[in-house]
Order: structure tokens, then sequence, then C-alpha cells
């Protein structure tokens, strides 16, 4: 963009320029009425600034990352319709972003375009404890959304990783999962309804506070995963549940992929843990290297699990998957319902990427599979891993098929990045050739785009329909997701 | 269409005449290559037979039925795809149609259309156990499925009431609900992937089968309560889940609708009921008089609940909700742990729609509020049938505010018809009032295409957005859904 431009850009953001109000303003809260001098918000130009609203958690140097014009960062829905109408009318693309926690280059800034931060639109606008739901605007963390829903005496259940940073936003945009999506399911799950900000500027409320219902189509499920390529998220209606009851933990290890493999297929087809995980040998070692656990490194598979059925009947539980763990050649198996001997069973799992990042730098990859696939991909990973000399250390959601391959590379060694490169790309084939996807929780950002066109075929075409009809101009995080 | 055009058409779907082969046949599985004689399948004509085919289950007489050019049957993908080409060339709508068991006329024919009866295609295309998924064919009846899944040692969880004769592809053209959907979800919910022909005839894959993904947009929950608008499903993966434990069953009886609803609202905040139902008094009444049960018709509400925690944790899971029931009013809290009990004990609710059939000519609706609006919505269901004199008996799912209002009329009294029609738009307003939808799981259809714009609002053009970038032509089930 020349000055000029900009200059003009900025004025019309901040509302002083000859162009706002120009927006037709006809959304409802929208509160842009012809002539007002609405301002986009807080609009960021400071470079120090920007460069640190540049790019998300994904590999860096593995994804570019471009420097915008200026950042906003908005507190109410019209401030960022007037944000999208002012990017709309100078032709700037609007990357949308919550806390920049996204791990495949989703929210990487695109040179010249408008960051659209939603860090400051925070507020819990209502907790309906008597109909079991909570909205908020979307850049609440979603722990804080938790925290919310218990002080009401309910439950926020998706929980990616990322929780205690992450927004409801950015976990709508990537339909984030998490450890106990297993039995609770993921963001989509917990959805019921939006308010969005669609390209012509215009705020729509979809979706609906009640439980269930078949109204129109879904476009809130259609939304939430779209990695902000449709409207950005201005408002969202989350379902809560009770709270879970007490746990129970196991942890047990296996001398083979096989033996875990078979003790993962019988939990699956006859439990419904609430937790179900795994970590490989080359992980397990990066955590004991990092923080001694006590873990014998000659483990082939640790598998955790737990069971949150409440008292005696969780610990019944998570000892029947012990049995079926022992049956199937584990070599112990531990099991507890005392939660802080929980917490510390499952606390390899927990350091598991952490560890893996002590040794260097660290491609983390996101793919799935189907369930009974699991035993294929680990295997295939063991292969890859071998043929293009690379470390790649293993953990994820056994109980989803969702695994995190991770390879730790030397990012000053141009060969070694170039052997990470292409190791990551047979990891994302060798998931599409047991009938899986290139990503499981993460989205597909900048990362994953070379491998999409694999996985959709020649449904690839519908997809960017659906993009073509609500976002004719291509507005939103262009070159992202599909 | 005159007498040559529909003769033009038969033949073209016999694969006889100059248009057949024209399709462009790129899809995966079409078989239609350029030049080749496919025919659509079976092709009926028969005046009778054809009458059959002219509506579903909704209330006759109250939604339009027009009579088909003619009813397909096909048994393949590449059928479906030559049904599909072939009626588009000709310009002629296409409905399809499961079992015909749907209650808001949606697979009622448009005069002059093509029926696309998915009823032939019944196979399990594959079962794979270790990856708990089933890949059908979009006729096959939902209890099929559930045998197929049990003798694989797992469960399919969807139970809509017509699980005994609805289809799958019935089921996701309405993303149907059913009892255990509290727990277990809608049929979106246990979808995992979808073969669609679209409206230019091509098929196309969607959705996965891993179990968690999120390459490319959500389509396959788009596609699921479309209502048959947006393409034709040929194939369907489902995810299945382990099979519940053993149950046990809760039947309280309350004196006031307030004292059910503190008790609904209690177990719904707490507990994690597998069935949680009601019924009001004339619906109680109206079983009494069919099939007496020894009900005291002076209650006022019924609440059915089940746990499926397995053995003594569901009973003691009932205990805890009938003392909850107590607590709040109840007048007696039966529970037992024996299934044939349990069956008694809900045996009443399952009579509850064909007890009021017995009392007249029915108006099912199907409205849904949000949990905490449940008591105002049985308030002000009572109050619509004092103001327009007409008889609601109501019943429904209490553990997600999807109630089925039905209002009881003499279909040969003018007077008594017009009512209907008043009192049934008073309930949906209502449901809208309580921030709830128009429906919950019965679908749009015909019935309920005159509310569907208080619900959506400005959204609905978006909806239309979307119609429009899949079907531009309105060849899919025009003027229904949405």
């Amino acid at each position: 963009m020349t000055t000029a431009a900009t200059d003009r850009l900025l004025d019309d953001l901040a509302g002083s320029g000859p162009g706002s109000g120009q927006g037709s303003g006809t959304g409802p809260g929208s509160g842009t009425s012809a002539g007002a001098r609405t301002s986009a918000g807080d609009v960021v130009v400071d470079p120090e600034v920007l460069a640190s609203y540049r790019h998300d958690q994904a590999a860096p140097g593995l994804v570019p990352a471009g420097t915008p014009v200026a950042v906003v960062r908005p507190r109410t829905t019209a401030e960022v319709q007037h944000a999208v109408r002012t990017a709309a009318r100078h032709g700037v693309a609007v990357v949308p972003r919550g806390a920049g926690s996204g791990l495949s280059g989703g929210a990487n800034a695109i040179d010249g375009c408008l960051v659209l931060s939603l860090e400051r639109m925070t507020d819990v606008v209502e907790l309906d404890g008597p109909s079991l739901l909570a909205t908020v605007q979307p850049g609440l963390v979603n722990a804080q959304l938790g925290e919310a829903a218990r002080r009401e005496g309910l439950h926020y259940a998706p929980d990616p990783a990322s929780y205690e940073f992450s927004t409801i936003g950015g976990n709508i945009a990537t339909n984030a999962g998490g450890l106990c999506c297993v039995k609770y399911g993921v963001t989509r799950d917990a959805l019921l309804g939006l308010e969005v900000v669609l390209a012509d500027g215009r705020a729509v409320r979809i979706g609906r506070r009640a439980r269930k219902g078949v109204a129109g189509y879904d476009l809130a499920s259609l939304i939430c995963g779209s990695e902000g390529t449709l409207g950005i998220v201005t408002e969202a209606t989350m379902r809560l549940i009770p709270p879970p009851r007490s746990a129970a933990t196991l942890a047990a290890s296996f001398p083979t992929l096989g033996s875990a493999g078979e003790a993962i297929a019988k939990i699956t087809r006859s439990a419904t843990p609430s937790v179900l995980e795994l970590m490989d040998r080359t992980t397990i070692q990066a955590v004991e290297k990092m923080a001694p656990q006590g873990l014998d490194e000659d483990v082939d598979v640790l598998v955790f699990a737990r069971s949150d059925l409440g008292g005696a009947s969780a610990l019944r539980d998570v000892d029947q998957m012990a049995r079926w763990c022992e049956e199937a050649g584990a070599t112990l198996a531990i099991t507890t319902d005392e939660e802080a001997e929980g917490r510390m069973l499952m606390a390899a799992r927990r350091l598991a990427y952490t560890a893996l990042e002590h040794q260097g730098a660290t491609l983390l990859d996101d793919v799935g599979v189907p369930l009974g696939k699991i035993p294929a991909l680990l295997e295939g990973i063991e292969t890859i891993a071998a043929r293009h000399d690379v470390l790649i250390g293993t953990f994820g959601h056994a109980g989803d098929g969702n695994m995190h391959p991770t390879i730790v590379y030397d990012q000053h060694d141009p060969d070694a990045v170039a052997r990470t490169r292409q190791a990551f790309a047979a990891l994302v084939r060798l998931a599409l050739a047991l009938g899986g996807t290139v990503t499981g929780e993460h989205g597909v950002g900048l990362l994953k785009r070379d491998f999409l066109a694999d996985e959709l075929g020649e449904a690839h075409e519908l997809h960017r329909a659906i993009k073509h009809a609500l976002d004719p101009a291509g507005l939103f995080n262009p070159g992202k997701g599909i």
C-alpha cells in the first residue's frame, strides 16, 4: 500500500475519514447508522507492536508470516462491523485473531492486511444457569468461561491443551478438541449459536438457544472450524453441562505397539473413558530427560485413561480397563481414585510436548485416523522416522485417533530442516493412506494447505463454493484454511 | 407437463432416450461414462402406486401434496446420478424420500416432480468394528443399522420414535432426534461422512472416517438436517459406540407444572440421564382412556427418566433423581432397575401420541425452548388451549426442551380446523417468544415454512445463499425447508 492509501485506511478505521459511516448498518446491534462517526476500536500501527501480531504459534520459519498494515482491537460488535466494512472498502484483507495460540498459521498476518484482534471482547454477556448456557464475547479465554460456569455449579467441557490462554473465538475458529472430547465432544458439540459479522458488514445471529433444533441449515457448525474465512464471530452461545463426577485414573505401560493397540481397541469398544491418551518411547525418553518421572525407558508405549463415573464406579471402571491392558500384555497398569495421585500419573502426558521442545525445534503434526488404524499409524511413524533420519515423538488422543507425531530437529541445519519437511509430508500422507485426516483439531491454516486437496478430493470445489457464497471478494483470511 | 415431455423424461430415465449418457459422469462411483445406457433404476408411473408416494405422515389436509410425474427407485449411486441429471436436463424438480415417515411434509410430492425414493438402497456397505463405524446406504432402516451394530457388539445411538421404520437417509435429512439424544446426541452427532449426489449430478464424498477432524468446512453437518434441499445422500458413514450399560428407570407424578419444572431443572443441572421425558394431564387422560395404566388422572405432569450407568450405579442415580422429585413436590416417585418393570413405567410415555390420535385427528407440533423455559412453555400451552378452545396434549423431551404439544381436533368441523390452525400458530410463536425454535427434530418441511423467517431473521438470506451456491436451479425439494 502507498502511504497515502494507508493514511486513508487509518483515517477511516478511526472514524475520522470521509468513508466512515458509509456502511449500510442494518445489522442487529450495529450502531453504525449512516453518518455516525464510528471507529473500529483501538488502532495499532506501532511497528514493534505490529510485529507481535505477525504470527501464531505454528513452527516459525516453516509457514510464512506477513506484516499487517494495522491491528484493530474492537470492543463491540459495531466496532467489528466498522473495521470489516472499512477493510472491504479499501480492498484490504482481514485476518482475525484470538490469543494467537494456534498451531497451523491460521492467524498469521498477510502483508498489508488488517489484523482484527478480538482480545478485548472478553465479556460474559449472559450466564443462564437454568438453561445451561453461556453467551460470551469471542476474546474470552476458555478457562475464564470454565470459571464462570463453575460459579453457577456448571461445567464447560471443551479443554484444548491451550485452555488457560486460548480464546473461545479461536476455539470456535479451529473447532478445538482436547483431552476430554473423547467423552464430551469438541468445541462444535458445545456450540449452540453465534453472532457473526459477514463480509458485507452485516451482523447476523445463527444457531439457537434451545438445546436441539433443526430450523434452517446448521450454519453455526459451518462457521465452527472455518478458521476465520467465512465471518467474524462476535458472540457465542455455548452449552454448559452438569459438573462431571469424581474421576479415577489409569496409567499402563506396554512393551510393544501391538499390545498397546490391542488394549486401546478393547477400551474404545467397551468403555467410555473421559480421557484416553498415549505417548510413545521417544516422548517417554524426552520426558525422562527433562523431568525424571521414574518411567521405564524400555517401555514402548504409555497409555493413560480416566473415568469420571464418580467414586467407586470410576475406580471399578479404570480397574476393568487395567485388566484389559494386562490381558493385552501391559507390563504395568496402575490405577487410583485419588485426584492428586491421578494428576501425578498423568504428569508425563502433560509434559510430552514441552519435553520434546526441550530437545530442539519441533514441528508438531496433528493427523487423525479411524480408531482401528492407530497401531498402523504408530508403526508407520516409526518407519518414517527411520527412513528420513529424524526424531519423532508421538503422543495424542488414543480415544479418537487424533495423534501428534512431533518432529524434533535442528533448525540451524538446512539438511535437517529439509528432512523434517519430507518426514512431515510423509506423516500426513500416511494418515490419508489409512483413511484419515490431515488435521484432527489444529486446523489447516497455512501448514496443511498443500495436503488439503488430497483429502477433500472432488469435494474441494464444494468447499470453495461455500466460501465464494459467503465471502465473494475473499476478504476474510485469504489463503488460509480451504 | 405435456404427454410428449413426460414420455421424453421417462425414456431418458429408463436410459433409452436420446439424452441418456449426456451427464458429465466424473463423480466417484458414477459409472455413467459418456454414451453408456444407464437407467435411473426402477421407474414407476402407475397412478395408484404414484399416489402412495404423494405425502409423508404430516397432518393430511394441512399441508399440500402434489402428484409426481414418476417415482424412481434406484439401487446404486450411479442410478441416483442418472436420475438427478435427467431431471435437471428436463427441468423437473426432484423430491427425495426415505420411508415417508416424516411429520412436516418434507417428502410430500410437488405436482410434476420426480420422486426419488431411496427405499431400495438398503445395504450395510461396511461395518468396521475396530473403528466403531458403519457405512450404509440411505434406505437402510434405523433399527436395521442398530441390529447390524449389535452383531458387532456395538451400538447405534440415535433413536427417533420411528426407528423401526424410518431410514438413515431420512434421519440425516431431518437430523432426527429421539429419546436417547439427551445423553447420546442427535443424528448429526453420529454422522462422520457422506457420499452426496449434487445438483449437477456429481457424486462427492464429504466428512471423514476418523472420529475427529477439521480439514475444510463441516459440510456433512450442513447436509444433515437440510431436508433434501442441497443434495441426495447415497452413502453415510455413521459412528457407533460401545453398548450402554444396564439402565434403571424413574417415573414421578407431579401435582403442578411448577413442581415438575423444578424437578426437571434440578435433574438437568445435576445429572446425565439417558432419557428425560414428560407428559401432561391431557395426554395422561388420553392414555388412561385408551389403555388404562392405573395412572392418577389428577396428576398434572408425569416425568420419566432413565440412567444407564449400569447396575447399582444406575439405580443409585435414579434414586437420587427420585429424591429431587420428592423435594420438588412429587406426589409419587417410583424407581426400578428391572428392565421389564422399567418398560412398564415408560409404557405410558410410549403410548402418548397413539393415545392422542385415538381421540381424533391430531396436529403434532415440535417446538423447542431453552431448558429454563420449559415451565413457561407448558403454562403458555395451557393458556393457548383455553384461548382457542382446543384440546392440546403435550409430551416430549424434557431433557433438551423439545416438546410435542399435539392438538386433537375434529377434521370434519371447519371451525375446529380453523381454531386448530390458529392454536398451532400460537404455539410456534410462543416457542419463539421464549427464545426457542419452531422445530426441534421434525424439520421445517412445509408445515413450518411460514414461521421460519421469524426464527432466522436477517440470517435467512444467508441460508438462501448456501442453497443457491449448491443448487442454483432449485432442483432439489423446492419450496421445502429453507
